[in-house]
Parts: C-alpha cells; sequence; structure tokens
C-alpha cells in the first residue's frame, strides 16, 4: 500500500468510491457497538462472582480487632482493608483511608476539600483564578472536575515517558498553578507508562504554590495486559528522599478489579493530608460501606490473590487488544496515516488519525452505529488541537464485534483521510486557478 | 419530694452530702456506658441479618430491566430501588435518587453544590455572608455541616408542634438567609413531630431569597417505637398547592432499618433539583453501590416489608426509651428539677435540667465513667444558652447497662441542681451581707 499522501488526485478518488462501498455496505447491517467507555465485560465480571457468595456470614461479620462491621464507625476504613490497600499502593496503613464504591468520587471530593478548606493555605475558591495542569491527552473526568470547580485547565504534552516535565517544571513557578492530574501507569488513554525519571522530577518539583498537589490516579496500578509489564516507580517512596510526601494524593479503587459498580477505593496520602482529609471526612459521613470492604479483603485474603486475579483479567483482555492493534496493522500499515500504542496494559489503545480527521471520523463511525468516546474528550475543554486522537476501549464488546467495530472504524479512519486528502487537492487547484487568473 | 427551689439550705446541704456518697458509689463500680450517639444495638443488626445471604447470586444480579448490576452505570440508582424508595416518602420514582451508606453525605454534597453551583442563583459561596435556620435544640451534624462551609447557623425555637414558624417567617425576608435544615418527624433530639399546620407553613413560605432551600432530613420517617405513632404530612404533596415543590430537598436512609454502617440512601426533590443534582454527580462519580441497592429491594420487597421490619426495632426499642422515661420519672417526680420529652419514635430522649446545670451534669457523668452527646453539641456553635439540655440515646446499651446509666444520670442531674441551688443560695447571702455592710 501506497502511502496515501503520494496518492495522485484520480487514485483518491477511486479509493474514496471503493471505501464508500465498504462503508455503505457496513451501514446496512445496522449495527449497534459501543467502544466509547472503559467497562469490563460480562466475562471479566464473572470471574470475581465469588464475592456473591456468603463470605461475611451471621457469625463472622467483625474486622481483626473485633469491631461490628454492620454498626456506624471506623471512619477510616477497617483494618484489614487498610492493610491490603496499603501493599497494593506500597505504603503503611496509616497512610490509607477506605471509600466507597469509586476513586473518581475521592478525586472529586479532594478537589472540593482544597476549593472549600484549602490545602494547607487559604482556600482555593478565595485565591481568585487558579489553574490545574492536565496531561493531554488525559482522562475527561478529570478534566470534568476541574471545570466543575471552575479551575482553569492548562494542557500538558504527553511524551513517551510521561508528561512533558520541562513544561511542568516551567509552569509550577507560577503560584496560581495549584495542581496536576495524572495516571502514571497506563494512562488513559495511551497507555504510557511514567518512566523513573519523570517520577523522580515529579518527586523533587519545587512548585511556587506551597499548596500544590498532584493527584497520582493509579488506576490500572495492577492492571497488566501481558508478559511485559510496566513498572512504576512508588511515589512515596521517592517523595520520602526529596520530602516533598505531602505534595501527593494518590488514589486507588476495585472497579476494574471486581465489580466496577460495587467495589471499594482507596487514597493513600501523607499522615498530614489524611489528618486534613479526616477533619473533613468526619463532617461528610459516619462510615463507608465496612461490609464491602471485608467482602473484598476475604475474597483476596492479600495483594497475591490480587495478582493472581488480575492474571484471569489478562487473559480476556489481551485477545481484545491484540484483535484492535492488529486490526489497525492490518488496516494502516504503509498508509502513513494513523499511528496508535501498544500499551502492555490498561483499558485502552490510543489511536491517532491524519491531523484533522477524528471528529469525521467519529461522525462517520456514530452513522454506522458504532459509538467512541466523544471525540476531543481526550483534551482539555474537549478539544483536540490536532483533532487526530481516538479513545478506543476494547473490553466491553465480546471479539466478534470488536472485530467488527475495528474493521468498521479503519474503513472510517481512511474514508475522512481520502476526504481530507481531496479537499487539500482542491485547495491547491483553487490556488492555481485563481493565481493564474490574476 | 418537695421541690428543690423550697428546700432550706441544710436540707439541700444535707441533700448533697446524700448525693454525694451516692456518685462516689457509682464511681468505684469503674463503669463503662454510653449514652452519646444514636446507634442502633446488636439485637437490632440482627434484625437485617438476611441481608448477609445470598440475595444477589451469580444468576440473579440483574435489575428489572435487564441491567447487570455489578457494572457501571446506572447514576440514579436501579429502578427498583427508586421505586421502593419513593414509596417510604411517597413521590413518585422520578423524583428519587439513590445514594451511597449515608443521607449524611447526601445533605454534605447537596449544601457542598449549592456553595459551588447554586441552587438557582449564583453559586452561595460568590453571594458574600450567609446564613441557616437551625431549629434548636437540633442534630449536631447539620450544624457542623453549616460550620465547615462558612455558613452563619441562626438558631430558632422548638416549641411543641415544631420549629418556632413566626421567627422563621419573620426571618426568611432576609435574603442572605440561603435554608434551613429540619427533623420533621421524631425530631433529633426532641422526638417532636411536625404538626400539620407547621408542615403547611413551611410549604408556604416565601423567603426573599429565591436560592433558599429546606432540608427535610427524614431520618425517622419509619421509626414509630410505640402503637401511638405520629403522623406527618407529606411535604411534597402540601408543597405542590403552594408550587414550592423546589425549596424541599427530602433525604433518608436505612442506617437505622437495615446496617448503619452498610446501608443505602436516597433523596427525594423536585424534577428541576434532581436535574441539577445529576449534572454535578455526573462529574463525581459514575455510580453507587447497584447490588447494596438489590440487596436491600429483594430483603424488604416493599413497603409493607419495611414496616413489618420497623415494628421488630419498635420492640427492642421500646423498653428501652421507657426505661428512660420511668427512670426519670421515678427520680425526678415533683423535685422541679428536670423535664423531658416522651417521643412516639426516633432515637433520642431529651432531657432538660435545671437551667445552667447541664455542663456540670456532662462533668459528673464522665467522671464516673457515663459518656453522653457533648453537652451543648444540641445548639448551633455547641452553646446552649440555657445550659439545660442532654440528649440521651437509649439504644445502644443493653436494658441493665442502661438502668444503671439512667440511676447515675439521674443522681448526677440531682447533684448538679443542688449544688447550683446552694450556690444561688451563697449569693443571695453574699448580697444581704454586702448590703448590709453599705
Amino acid at each position: 500500500m501506497a502511502l496515501y499522501k503520494d496518492l495522485s488526485k484520480d487514485e483518491l478518488i477511486s479509493l474514496r468510491s471503493e471505501l464508500t462501498k465498504k462503508y455503505e455496505d457496513f451501514k446496512k447491517l445496522g449495527l449497534k457497538l459501543d467502544m466509547s467507555r472503559g467497562k469490563p465485560n460480562k466475562e471479566q465480571l464473572d470471574l470475581s462472582n465469588g464475592l456473591l457468595d456468603v463470605i461475611v456470614s451471621t457469625s463472622d461479620f467483625k474486622t481483626v480487632d473485633g469491631f461490628d462491621t454492620r454498626n456506624y464507625g471506623l471512619l477510616l476504613g477497617i483494618p484489614e482493608a487498610r492493610e491490603l490497600f496499603a501493599e497494593l499502593m506500597g505504603v503503611e496503613p496509616k497512610n490509607v483511608v477506605m471509600y466507597g464504591t469509586a476513586s473518581l468520587t475521592i478525586m472529586y471530593d479532594y478537589i472540593s476539600q482544597c476549593m472549600v478548606m484549602g490545602s494547607g493555605g487559604e482556600p482555593w475558591m478565595k485565591q481568585g483564578r487558579i489553574k490545574f495542569l492536565c496531561p493531554a491527552p488525559g482522562y475527561d473526568r478529570h478534566f470534568a472536575i476541574l471545570e466543575h470547580f471552575g479551575i482553569d485547565l492548562i494542557a500538558i504534552r504527553m511524551n513517551d515517558n510521561g508528561p512533558d516535565m520541562d513544561s511542568i517544571e516551567e509552569l509550577v513557578k507560577d503560584s496560581s498553578v495549584k495542581g496536576i492530574f495524572c495516571v502514571p501507569k497506563y494512562s488513559n488513554p495511551d497507555g504510557i507508562t511514567f518512566s523513573d525519571e519523570v517520577v523522580r522530577r515529579f518527586a523533587a518539583l519545587k512548585p511556587a504554590a506551597n499548596d500544590f498537589r498532584v493527584i497520582w490516579d493509579n488506576a490500572y496500578l495492577v492492571h497488566d495486559i501481558n508478559d511485559t509489564p510496566d513498572e512504576l516507580l512508588n511515589i512515596f517512596d521517592v517523595a520520602k528522599e526529596y520530602g516533598s510526601e505531602d505534595m501527593f494524593i494518590e488514589v486507588c479503587s476495585t472497579s476494574k478489579i471486581t465489580f466496577a459498580g460495587a467495589g471499594v477505593s482507596a487514597i493513600a496520602a501523607s499522615e498530614k493530608n489524611i489528618d486534613a482529609i479526616l477533619s473533613r471526612m468526619t463532617v461528610q459521613t459516619i462510615s463507608h460501606d465496612k461490609m464491602n470492604q471485608m467482602r473484598h479483603v476475604r475474597f483476596f485474603k492479600n495483594l497475591d490473590g490480587i495478582k493472581a486475579h488480575m492474571k484471569k483479567h489478562a487473559e480476556i483482555l489481551r485477545p481484545k487488544f491484540e484483535a484492535v492493534t492488529s486490526g489497525f496493522t492490518k488496516a494502516f500499515e504503509g498508509t502513513g496515516i494513523a499511528h496508535w500504542k501498544n500499551p502492555n496494559g490498561g483499558y485502552f489503545v490510543s489511536l491517532y488519525v491524519m491531523n484533522g480527521c477524528a471528529m469525521r471520523v467519529g461522525e462517520l463511525c456514530k452513522d454506522a452505529g458504532l459509538t467512541l468516546t466523544t471525540v476531543g474528550a481526550t483534551y482539555p475543554y474537549g478539544i483536540d488541537p490536532y483533532d487526530s486522537n481516538i479513545r478506543i476501549a476494547p473490553s466491553f464488546p465480546d471479539i466478534d464485534e470488536l472485530n467488527k467495530a475495528v474493521e468498521l472504524l479503519c474503513i472510517c479512519v481512511k474514508l475522512a483521510a481520502v476526504e481530507k486528502l481531496l479537499k487539500d487537492y482542491k485547495y491547491k487547484e483553487w490556488l492555481k486557478y485563481d493565481s493564474s487568473n490574476i
């Protein structure tokens, strides 16, 4: 296959007819496919059906230290859950607080707390306009939290080893820059894991704002999909060397480990930050669901239990990721119209189509019954400056649906590229025509 | 027994020795009793142990409309839970949103939402100093939420039929008054249920602030303890007559129906308010724990199931309430040093000791091993202007402990009253001595 950009006008026109025919054939199938959200599939959820058994029974509903999990109390979470999540995040149990079903809620809450009470300085809402750094492409729900609170978003370029630290080091000199959201392992959507150097530079940051916070959203910390998993440095270990532990708020959850709709989540933070969080949490709730915490601890027993469980997820997910990436290779090799990441874990494949084509691809897919993550959503304010990135979530559809979806998507990507190139030809011709008439 | 205020100085001195001896005897027992929080006891929690059975199994984890409760989604809650809670609160399912374990979190969240996004007008945090009305004595955690957000608290006197509506109608003429917290049935701590007239006057309120909100914390809506339960008018039925539905935010939970630490909660509100709540909730979470919602629905089946269940709670609680009130009658009849409410439901007995004595009673109890709700906590800013109210939570201790606790408490109340009367004598004597020397 020749590079699309080298094709003649006639070649493009003939390619367009060919692709349009294929596209129209797909349209006739009346498909309803969805690759928009990182949702576990039924097979994955079944792995945790043991949680539905009686694992907290009428005779053993007490914590290791004899607390009745059915009643109020233990605001921090049951001791055994704090221990398990401490092991998971590589911190001490005293640095862990258990929450409800979603780490998103923890992050929302933490930002809300900073707005109302501050994070060591004046409440953020009393400091005028404030800003947050947003590695982009990134997680749309992070951006949504910031927009909700009226915080300005500054996009930071993602490099292959993590966000561009040169920009970050420069931007944090501005004291109105209050923080940054990160997915440090298998980033959403690129599947990039921050290199040791990037993690160290994070720990070494000296922001002008002494109430600057890094939200370390470790959503995919044990979510490897193959035998060459990425390794992420433990941020708190490194931060200790720089005395910067107070700068980091780490969160994780079992949403993509057990049940997405009924898991548990946790925060890891310095003792100072935990104290601040608690002073607010006391006002906010009496306790989170301790029984669900207990179910989870008993189901996994320990970190090895979680790891063994994640291997089963990997078995299910790997073929799906491979279906996507091999579909892309087959369709795009030699065309020069798309590139993508081959992540070792996480939940997404990040596809970059020809600049200026992503929205058109989204439109074409939608009209043929394939829902993608809203194009642009992976960038602050929903605007992809290159109109190029498309986040693919391969987990939910079954493999047949997925193959169909990928095939359709590739046709749309090609069609959009051809349309774009033809438009460019037209423009060039118009320029020629125009100048010959002067 | 003579009225304490009519006792001579010598009689008081001799009564003091007698009470002091009894008190010291109690102290020697090294008791550890707690009547501070409205916590269900073990026997009550056992009533809901059916929730620990497999009631959501590997073959029936889907909602009535086929949604997999294990996965993300259904932000509003599962349809059958919304239906059950709609029945419970007497509204339409479309007006109900399910939440996590605690209605306290809903209220916290709602106020937070008003601060950041407003409730129809400018965000509250952009409106300068704002105020909330607080029926007092009231629920300390309501006050804590307001204080947390820097909202000024204005105490409203509780009458026997609810908060003093004359004051409320007057105060809402000030547009910086943004709302009021209420426990309309079996109020915390007085156990008062708002009369039909009070509910109507609430519905008819015309506050100067068009973003005024009444937080209708219906915590004890089915929590009767005897055969003469109070009846509360349905606020949304009445509000409809006045077109004031948008003013009311009702919340309830199963914290004191099933498991205090692992229940479900819900909000009822007008469609306009639900829309506003959802626009925020979308940013905040992906879904609450739908499995726990399902467990609850299947455990109860319907409203009759809840009502039958509450009768069992009443059987357990009634003797405890009676132990407290009959203990009070025995100890205080004819003394004129205390009065109290005999509620038909809820979780508290509200005791009023001689003015200026409550803090001393708290101190005496504490030194003898009996923990009470912090004296003053039932008033805004923790200050009871009469230093008189003590909130008694009889649910948690067993009946023997409770009898002991009540006996000790009554001795402390008497001792504090005698001390106070002797101090008054001393003061009167000093006045006499002083004036005779002029």
